[in-house]
């Protein structure tokens, strides 16, 4: 008998995710029933709003809770149907296919994949998913960064954050960078036409800052949140946007995740503060992934997906978002296509 | 010889003002040249703002300059014109008559002030001035306060807070407003419409917060800061929005002016926080205005001028509105109308 794997959380994480934290167990495969489908996974995203989903922090979701799959986005192939639908073989994008081999799902709780000879499969969760939503979504409609401003981005190098940057130099923007180490920065302003990046594990990130926005700071894309945040949010210049995507430097801990601070800058310099979840976004996708489509085809904009093998590796892979060693958007392939 | 008494600034405050702050110094009337008129002032508005001049604070406008006149809008009367605009006898307002029986300003720098026998000339100062301005601007414009919200207003009593309250009730929301002491709580409730009113002297706010908002709370009027915004901010609701109109509580430290301890729900609850300064709303004021004025004078909407007597008395008079001992919009009458 086919089994599923699954993961399983039992236990809230202290800090990077650790051995008795999750259970990898073995369970029969589900009976469908009128109306659902049986999703056999094949990439599974990680992104670090799954580490939050894995504390009982106050949140934008429940919680996952302790004894349940762990939750997860993936891209599957439907193998049974009892959906009008869907049939088997059908390329389908579900919000929690969750970690494990196969998940069970009503029909409406699947979205089909229009597969394109000219985009990889896995790009569905990366430049034209979640991902790539979110960085369209946060910089447009909470930076609406304009031509001649300076924007600023943390994690640049991350799935976000790259291609944020490459919006905001579309629209005319003068667009630095923090990222760690020399081969991202490189990857900025080489590869993706940053105008520059700061490497924080080797530079000062207030001084390179003051260098490099001598006019302070238009728009922030946040992604990190700490001392990073801190440097960025007080260069801010007068009407400047910060759009919080990601608090990414605080997600390992259990306490509040803490802001800037000169908090009473936003008063002096009339700043505009406001938190992003894509889920918000999701009306207008169409538009959003119009575009993104345009862009990546024209090859007007470049993505990195980091696809780490084998179900298996989930927890640990998700770990390496949290020290920086994913090299793009991070995702498990869980079975091949 | 007439002469023009002033108040200067020589220290920047510790604390609340003291008497080697400012000296009350008397000089000769300036003569006036082309373009420029010589106006008595009548009344000086006192802001909580002032007391950010008076500092080196990082802030919306240069801080007062030692040795210098102390800034502040006033309502004067001209004495002397060389302008083609303006004649003797004209009342006009003055962003910056300074702390000063005289004022040398350009005509460009003087607004006439159309007489009303229905309204106080002092209502110009307040809720036909920046007071209500402020408070008309930052409800709007940033709160966006739609039917059946909630919002929470700080400092309600105050010339600002009882304004954005009761424009706040005029949108159709549920209104709590915090206030020191049973008679301010009583006027919000019984004169003002205000749903409900917590005494912070008196009562826990975070549980009268619970008590009164079980929704959360959609709108925050914020002017105070500190533990009371930090109450107020932790209870925000989904896609809440905070109107940072002041951060008074923090004006009389040299320190920064500190957010709230759970930055992260501006990305969890997807909030807004804005700064508002009314210099930025200037262009919109004319609506602003004529709404205002229609509400006065058909009764709907009631306001408060504390008046104090003599410039001789400015200093000490700021100093009410840290310790919260104002009743209304407070001001110094210079000299008689």
């Amino acid at each position: 008998m086919k089994l599923n794997r699954q993961w399983i959380l039992r236990q809230r994480p202290d800090d990077d995710i650790g051995s008795g934290d999750l259970e990898f167990v073995q369970t029969p495969i589900p009976q469908i029933s009128v109306g659902q489908m049986l999703i056999r996974n094949l990439y599974l995203s990680l992104d670090p709003t799954n580490r939050l989903w894995m504390s009982d922090r106050d949140q934008y979701l429940p919680p996952v809770k302790l004894g349940h799959v762990m939750r997860g986005s993936t891209i599957g192939i439907v193998e049974q149907s009892l959906s009008e639908k869907f049939s088997p073989g059908d390329i389908v994008k579900l919000p929690d296919g969750g970690w494990q081999d196969y998940a069970v799902v009503r029909d409406h709780m699947a979205e089909a994949v229009v597969e394109d000879p000219t985009v990889p499969l896995t790009a569905h969760l990366s430049v034209l998913g979640m991902t790539g939503l979110t960085a369209y979504g946060c910089l447009l409609d909470i930076g609406r960064p304009q031509a001649g401003e300076t924007v600023v981005i943390s994690a640049a190098a991350g799935a976000v954050g790259s291609i944020a940057g490459q919006i905001a130099k579309r629209q005319g923007c003068h667009v630095v960078g923090i990222a760690g180490g020399p081969q991202k920065c490189r990857w900025l302003t080489e590869d993706l036409g940053f105008d520059a990046a700061i490497d924080y594990k080797s530079q000062d990130v207030p001084t390179q800052l003051d260098a490099l926005c001598p006019n302070g700071i238009d728009v922030a894309f946040e992604n990190v949140g700490g001392s990073i945040m801190d440097a960025i949010f007080s260069r801010l210049a007068l009407h400047g946007r910060m759009a919080v995507c990601g608090l990414i430097s605080g997600y390992n801990d259990s306490g509040p995740l803490a802001g800037p601070t000169d908090f009473g800058r936003i008063l002096m310099k009339r700043l505009t503060v406001k938190g992003f979840i894509v889920i918000d976004y999701l009306d207008r996708s169409d538009a959003a992934f119009a575009n993104l489509r345009q862009w990546i085809t024209g090859g007007a904009l470049i993505w990195k997906d980091h696809i780490i093998d084998g179900l298996e590796n989930a927890p640990d892979a998700l770990n390496l978002l949290f020290n920086g060693k994913n090299d793009g958007k991070l995702m498990v392939r869980i079975a091949s296509e």
